[in-house]
């Protein structure tokens, strides 16, 4: 498969076309951001990490029946995966309150509510990616309910599945951000990558975070977390 | 029925004990206020109006087979109402786009979307009574999944409801900050009171506002809108 046109440059990954029209390269980049984008830096190996981290998890869940736009990694920084038309949405799934859910209702991080808390943020970086529901979702054009409430139920799978699989590497799964399009054949398929940049994992017996939170809260060793949770999947 | 021990001063109304443990006055001020208390004035003869139009929106209400916490209106200022104990959530059904939502998801105010909006609200000064959805309240021990889809089908009907009375009286609905609670026997009810105050309302042909963005927005005459309403529902 040959990477050809440029299509996009997003914050972590850089998108081009193949010779194949229903298949895209997604290139995974060192570069990592927080707020928004307004702080930046480079963290040696980060696009390799993800893109085997992701990796993991895609073929886990693929194993598992979900659904999703992940093809093959094809080396250290690119994967094969189905062109897709992504919602501007993001889902949200919280088994433990941490971060900006933390701050906006004034909970302590770190406490695990009975229930499993499922979040939409509109994708909009001029209006800092709001929290929305189902309501303004279709207001909006952009869902209908049916399509909400099924990608609901996936991220609850999706949740299950990658939950059991941090388990088993003494990994706690805090809260991930989903993303969902419809390929050609309008096919629903979980898009985007699940790695330390998109959603919180903790040490389960030291609680220490081993995710994108070290570089937003400047804990340091980006890296080296990444790296543990890459070597705990793979024994 | 006696007014005995006063009990709470709210940002609009007053509430008093009775000699009935089962029964409050609800006294209406003329106080009123805007962006979590920041602006603030006295407008004259506001809770006397409001009093008198929320007493005809809940009767109209009840006798479509709603219950509410409204028994009847006492006197200019005071209703009696069954004492309840409301959920610290605000329940905003949204007819047309306005106000906070328009700022938040950049929307020109006035459009009518195909759906019905309905938001929850987390009831803090303090965090500025921010948006929530089903699962935080669950998660915050305030409210059930099964409490939180009846009171969203309660709402839709108590719009459809008020939508008609003020249809009949050429006025738009546009949205609604609902409350709900138990009384003593568990009955969930409608609490706190339907108003220029606590919803918006605009003229159907000349689309002129009839309620409190008057006052938030510095486009006086608000008696005589709140006037108007009242003037119009009674004929």
């Amino acid at each position: 498969m040959e990477k050809r046109t440029f299509i996009f440059d997003g914050k972590a990954k850089q998108l081009y076309a193949t010779d194949d029209e229903s298949l895209v390269i997604i290139l995974y980049k060192d570069d990592v951001s927080a707020y928004n984008g307004v702080k930046k830096s480079l963290i040696q190996n980060k696009g390799i990490l993800n893109n085997k981290i992701s990796e993991i998890i895609y073929k886990t869940l693929e194993n598992n029946g979900i659904k999703t736009h992940f093809v093959k990694r094809l080396d250290d920084r690119n994967q094969l995966c189905k062109k897709i038309t992504v919602f501007p949405l993001e889902f949200i799934v919280r088994n433990v309150i941490a971060g900006s859910l933390a701050r906006r209702l004034d909970i302590e991080e770190g406490i695990r509510p009975a229930n499993t808390i499922f979040e939409i943020c509109l994708k909009s970086d001029f209006l800092n990616d709001p929290l929305i529901n189902e309501h303004h979702a279709v207001a909006l054009h952009i869902i209908s309910y049916e399509e909400l409430k099924l990608i609901e139920q996936i991220s609850m799978q999706i949740n299950k599945v990658v939950t059991q699989l941090f388990d088993d590497a003494g990994i706690d799964v805090i809260d991930m951000k989903l993303e969902f399009g419809y390929d050609e054949h309008h096919n629903l398929l979980l898009a985007d990558e699940i790695s330390p940049d998109t959603a919180r994992f903790w040490d389960k017996k030291t609680k220490n975070k081993l995710d994108r939170d070290r570089f937003k809260r400047d804990m340091g060793k980006l890296e080296e977390s990444y790296s543990e949770i890459l070597t705990r999947l793979t024994i």
